[in-house]
Order: structure tokens, then C-alpha cells, then sequence
């Protein structure tokens, strides 16, 4: 097998080529730093028309190729094999925002644009573009609908996929799909945007997107809850609803073990609460009228919480500093748990209503089977989204032993999903963690 | 070509075979009476099970099927030719509520039970089920996901599409598709639900569906608004949605001429204001706190819209009998027009900012070229998407005399929609009402 000539990649297309191993290396190895692969070159093209261009090259040699944006993805999608075959197509230097239409609460944005970029442009039209991830100033929009990330505002917007109106797509044989209509009702035809949101690249590669924006809310509180159970959380998050309508935004749990770590390894991070309390829920409300109207509505929520015992203790936050301390131990959860060691990761899906009965049945699995183990369970409950994380026994076994780990305690928690009819991809993708997992819950449904 | 036995259909399938010419009759024509056609004979199995079957045998046999819930589609989609070799698959012994989860907010029905029913059900569940037509009591859910339908809640909700989790869909091949996971995230693989909603049966039979439910609003609010231009409309919604947020669950626009015409035909309505206006604004008002809070926004909002000229009059509803005579006022349009004789119909969509340039152009457009003929526009401004009708002069000339004028200015629209980048299909399907203008479109793109 020879390799293709360039030569004819680098004239096919107007943007950067790269070649050289130095200037490749950043593109070869995810975030995670759990994959590293080689590539025959990084592609990155300039316009949309650029990208159907090393499309159609690689078509025509039977190069296979690799889309990926900001290199945050934790599935390993974005990072090429082994073999040195493929070409990378870096999406960053397409990343324009081509419009905002405050009037119709849109904006249309290349697929390399940051999700930070498209919020920043967004809130200087006076709107909000909600979806909102740790990554958000790396990642990018393409990777975000790719991938249909998910993020902490679901529960109120939706996923990634319930804010796109209208797709620009690269094909595989090297064509432009103009699908960027900004309607908001279109029922002609089959739903081609759907189909390659959440695709992962493996249609085609977005190079545009118009996206939905909304009204920025005029006051945001939220509450730091403690309470007793997964299921009083469930409780708590069932009031919420009915007494907060659409202006819940964002309803998070965290194990105890969570807020410690957290505790251990943020400087700046101070427990909320004196009170124990073996979870914790972080609750956000948004309104379109005031802050006083906001904090009453809290109140009288937390009040009913405690009476009914699905809450013990609350702290409301009172200023912008405050509301960001409270969100940050909720931020901070994964990095916290990163600086314990390498973690074994589940990002899973549960139907809301059974996720208590989820958490005590696969807690005690794991810890008859795996003695030590520390599970760091938290999550956008408001979904039924676990991150449902493992560290290994304090003292930071080597890297053989947390593998010995990796692969039953994934076969343990999957088989449960499996029980419970949940996914085990919620929010973060298949990509190439995921195979094995996916072909037998795939044959499962 | 002989007709293929139809013992072999009946032993295929639990459930009615109709082959008598007065039994089949209903199920051959649509509701608006536009077409008429004629069937080998009427299926109307049991179960999902038997519906794959039903398939299985048509593909067997070669016999083409049309699917049909409630028959009461706008665009012809689930009438058969007059070839007689159809077979009509009626989804509407396949009726069941197969289950509510109150904590999770999901319902899970069979394609054929009514919109009603399924409202219904969420309702003695305590929970909202926000799509909302004028035909429910007799439209299915199985047909609103087929034709992706909209309604006068999309604002806030969705379309049909935006408000299912999951779908059971019987394929051409007579298989039993299980998609029928109640999960709020779910990103493994490719998005089937989505390429089958909106499909209109061409792909396969949807079965059963996982819905999305809601809180039930603490109260509702309605108001009545004098706008002077469809301008000023979209300077109201605007302002509407910032001040109001996710509470503002409608917002709907209806020409003088609506209001007139609805005032001529039911006996029962009045002009809910005395100052004449060219448009009027009907918004609606979700609030899950209370109604005195739900009276004070909106009496807070329009008082700003009279300052800044948006609007010129107003009227509240002040209880439940003036809530629902409000309505009427909006969704009596389309029967008092249907009184006045056969109308020309137009779904479209548009970018919302660019709706009232739409009216303008169109609405001279036609008067130019169709002296006499009378615009009757309204529709869900909120989403860009305007029932944009046409009747003949008064004085009712005959069918000929309307068909003549419905081709040419289904052009003049269809071509003034391309030119804005709408859509002609909004809510109500292709069908086979749109199939040439939606190859026309779908070039366009």
C-alpha cells in the first residue's frame, strides 16, 4: 500500500496542510490522553466549500479521514488509529459566525466556532445560546451537534440537537448539503438535520449550523440542597418542577464523596453546608422578571422541601460571586476526581423515576465485587444523566491495575443500564470507547 | 394483474378486515373532501404485532398501503389513489394507553388513541400534555408524529417531534422496530425517531410512541391585542418573550378579516374590542405560581406595548368563560372561512423576522393580479408559520371557477415563499397535496 500524493491534496483545497510530526502531534492524541494515533497529514481548510473539497480528495483516494473540532471529546471519536492512514480534518480556521438575527432569535455559526464564541455573540445581540459544558472554550459547535452534547441546561433546552434549526453539510463524496434554513416549523421532506446530529462524522461533517437563541433571563439564583436520599432528590426535583415550571434550569446531584474532593483539591472551595448530608442537590432558577421574584419563588420551594423531609439544610446564593462559588462545586467534580488518579468513566442515561433503585442496587455491586473502589456518583438528575465515575482504592494503584478494574466494572455497570432500559451513552458520544458496549446494546433493543 | 387473496390477509392478522363497499366507504375519502379514492380493502388490526404483519403481507403480495389514523389530514396524505389496489391500514383499534410515569413525565401510547385521550390521561395523571389542534378529539398520535404536526403550543413545547422520547414503528419488511426507550439522552447511534417522525408512513408504520409530559400550569391568562401592523406584531413578541420568558405558551396573529368573518358564522362570538384594528394579537400566558402573578406580568407587558405603540388596545381574560371565548375567537377562523365556501389553503413558513415583508409583498401581489379575492392570513407568529388562505370573491362562484385561481396563485405564494427562504409545508404535511411544489423545493435547497 503506497501512500497517496499530497501533492494533489494540497492544491485540491485553499486552507492549512500539515505535515510535519511537530506541528501534528496536538491532533493526534485526545483530551483525555487515554488515545494516541498517527495521521498522513492534518487538513485545515478555510471555508465550507474547503472542507467538501478534502472530503471528495479523500473519497477519491480511499483515504479514510477523521473530522474533529476542539479536541475535548471524551470517547476518543476525534483521535485517528494507529496505522497512519488517515488525514485529520481540523475544523478550527472555519469558524466564522456568519450572522446573528436577534429579531428571530438566531444565529448561524461555522462549524469551528467555540460554544464560548457563539454564547459570547449571542449575549452581545442580547440573547442566550444555552448550552453550556466545562469544555465550552475549546470545544466547538460542529463537535457539540456532532457529538448532540448535552451539558448542565438541558433539563430547560434541550440537548444540542433541540437548539438547531438548520444544518450545512459536507458529504462523503465531497458535495455541499445546504440544509441551513432558520424556520422553526419545516415538514417537507425526510429529517436529514436529525440524522446527522449525534452521527458522530460518520455521514458527513457539519461545516454550519443555525442555531436557536433565547431570551437572557433578567435574574438567576440557585440553591445548594442537602438531602437525604437519590429518591428524596427525586421528590425534590418532582416539586420543582411543578412549582418552578420552565424557570428550573438546572437540577444536579452529588454524592457526599463529590463535594469532598472537590473540598481536597480546589483551593478556593468551601462546603455550603455544615450540616452531613450523604447528597447533595444544586438547583437553578431562572427568571424573565427580577431577582426579588426569583429569591421568593426559592424560598417558598425550599420551605415546602423541608416540610415534606426531602431536604435537610439549604444555602441560596445572594450574589453573582456566591452563585458561582455554588456552581463550582458542581464544576469542579470531574477535575477534582482527575487529581485522585486515573477514573474509569460512565456518562449513562436512566429513566428518571428509577434512577434511586439504580444507584443502591449497582453501589452495592460494586462494592461486593470491587472492595475499595470509591464511586464518585453525580449528574444532571433533571435528565436521569449519571456520571457515574469510579477511582480506584486510595493510594493510586498503578495503570495495570486500574485496567484490571476498567473492563468488569464497565461490564457491571453496563448490564445494569441494560436491566434498567438506559443508555450508556447520555451526552459524550460513542466514539470509539463505546464500540463493544453499543453493538451489544444495539442488539439488545 | 389479478387482486392478490385476501384469505391469505385475513389468516395473517388478529383484528377487522372491511371489504364491503359501505364499510371501506369512510376510510376512502378525507375530511375536507378533496379526494376520494377506492381500496382493495380496509385493515384494522389489534395490535403492533399485527400491523407488522399486515405489512408483511402487503410486501408478500406487492399491494401498495396507505396508512390512516384519525383522517383528518389537510394534505390528502392518508387517502388511496383510485387505482383500487391499495390497501388502507387503519391504526384505529390500536388505541391502548400502555402506561404513565408521573415522576418520570413520560406516557407511553399506541399510534391510535386520539390526541384527546392522550391529553386526557396526563391530565388525571396531574400532568400537562402540551400538543394541542383543533381536530384532537379525533386526530391520532400515531398520525400527529407521521405528519410531525404543530399546533398553538409549539412556541413554547415543540412540535410534535420535540415532545417524543421514543417510538415502536412497524417496517415495509414486517418487522417490529423497538425504539421505545423513555430516556431524556440517549446518544447511541443514529437517530431513527427522528427520521421516521415527519416521514409520513413512507418509511414505516409508527406503532406506539413515549411521550413527553409536563407540569400542569398553576394558571393561564389570556389576552386580546389590537396591533396596527404585522410589524408591530413582531415588536410585541419580541418584547413578549424577554418579559415573559417560557411563560408565553401562544402567540398568534389574525388579519381584521379573521375576526369579521368569525363574528358572521358563530352565533355565540363578539369583537372582544370596539376600536378597529387591521391585526390582532391573541398571546397566551402559562404561570406555575398563581394567577395573580400570571394578571400582573401581562397587565406589566402590555402596558409597555401601548407606551412603545406596539399595540392599541387591549382585553384580559378575567375568567375561565372569557379565557375560552378568547380562544374561539382564534380558532373559529378556519371553519367561519370554510362557511363563506371552498377556500384556498397555504401553510408556510418563515423566518419570523421577515414575516411582515412576507404580507406586505404577497398581499399586494395578489390583489394585482386577483382583483376580488379575499386574504384570509393568521396563524402561530411566535413560529414563523402563517395560514395564509384564499377565498374566492364573494358572491361563491363554482369549483371551476375557484380551481382556475388555485393554481396560479399557489405559484405566486410557493414562489414569494422559496424567495424568503420559507417552507410550504409548515405543520400539516406534503401529503399529496404539496408533491409538486415540494420536488420544486427540494431542487431549490
Amino acid at each position: 500500500m503506497t501512500n497517496p500524493n499530497l501533492d494533489s491534496l494540497r492544491s485540491a483545497f485553499d486552507g492549512r496542510l500539515l505535515l510535519d510530526a511537530q506541528d501534528m502531534e496536538p491532533f493526534l492524541t485526545d483530551w483525555r490522553r487515554k488515545w494516541t494515533g498517527r495521521a498522513l497529514a492534518v487538513a485545515q481548510p478555510s471555508t465550507a466549500q474547503d472542507v467538501a473539497s478534502v472530503l471528495g480528495w479523500c473519497d477519491a483516494h480511499d483515504v479514510p479521514m477523521v473530522p474533529q473540532g476542539g479536541n475535548t471529546g471524551l470517547s476518543g471519536g476525534a483521535t485517528p488509529d494507529g496505522s497512519g492512514r488517515a488525514l485529520v480534518l481540523s475544523l478550527s480556521r472555519l469558524n466564522r459566525i456568519r450572522g446573528v438575527d436577534p429579531l428571530g432569535n438566531t444565529l448561524l455559526a461555522e462549524a469551528g466556532a467555540t460554544l464560548q464564541q457563539v454564547q459570547d455573540v449571542a449575549r452581545q445581540a442580547g440573547r442566550l445560546f444555552p448550552l453550556s459544558l466545562a469544555a465550552q472554550g475549546t470545544c466547538t459547535i460542529g463537535g457539540n451537534l456532532a457529538t448532540n452534547a448535552g451539558g448542565v441546561q438541558v433539563l430547560r433546552y434541550g440537548n444540542a440537537r433541540e437548539l438547531c434549526l438548520g444544518l450545512e453539510v459536507a458529504t462523503p463524496q465531497g458535495e455541499l448539503w445546504n440544509g441551513l434554513r432558520s424556520l422553526r416549523k419545516d415538514n417537507t421532506g425526510y429529517d436529514l438535520r436529525d440524522l446527522y446530529i449525534g452521527s458522530e462524522g460518520t455521514l458527513g461533517v457539519i461545516t454550519a449550523a443555525t442555531l436557536k437563541l433565547f431570551p437572557l433571563p433578567a435574574a438567576q439564583v440557585v440553591a445548594f440542597v442537602a438531602v437525604p436520599t437519590p429518591g428524596a432528590a427525586i421528590g425534590l426535583l418532582e416539586l420543582a418542577q411543578s412549582r418552578l415550571g420552565a424557570s428550573l434550569t438546572a437540577f444536579e446531584l452529588m454524592s457526599d464523596l463529590c463535594i469532598t474532593l472537590v473540598e481536597k483539591h480546589v483551593a478556593a472551595a468551601r462546603r455550603p453546608l455544615e450540616t452531613p448530608s450523604a447528597w447533595y442537590v444544586l438547583l437553578e432558577l431562572s427568571d424573565s422578571h427580577d431577582e426579588a421574584r426569583a429569591v421568593s419563588a426559592l424560598e417558598a420551594l425550599l420551605e415546602s422541601a423541608l416540610e415534606r423531609e426531602l431536604a435537610t439544610d439549604a444555602a441560596l446564593s445572594a450574589s453573582v460571586a456566591q452563585f458561582k462559588a455554588l456552581w463550582a462545586m458542581r464544576e469542579d467534580v470531574s477535575e477534582s476526581q482527575g487529581a485522585e488518579g486515573k477514573t474509569i468513566k460512565h456518562d449513562i442515561s436512566l429513566p428518571i423515576s428509577r434512577v434511586p433503585e439504580f444507584i443502591e442496587r449497582s453501589g452495592h455491586a460494586i462494592e461486593r465485587n470491587f472492595p475499595g473502589v470509591r464511586l464518585v456518583a453525580f449528574g444532571h438528575l433533571g435528565d436521569g444523566n449519571l456520571h457515574y465515575n469510579v477511582s480506584p482504592p486510595p493510594g493510586s494503584p498503578g495503570d495495570d491495575a486500574l485496567a484490571a478494574l476498567e473492563s468488569p466494572i464497565n461490564r457491571l455497570v453496563n448490564d445494569l443500564v441494560d436491566e434498567f432500559e438506559g443508555s450508556i451513552s447520555a451526552e459524550t458520544g460513542l466514539g470509539v470507547l463505546s464500540w463493544d458496549g453499543a453493538a451489544r446494546s444495539k442488539r439488545a433493543v
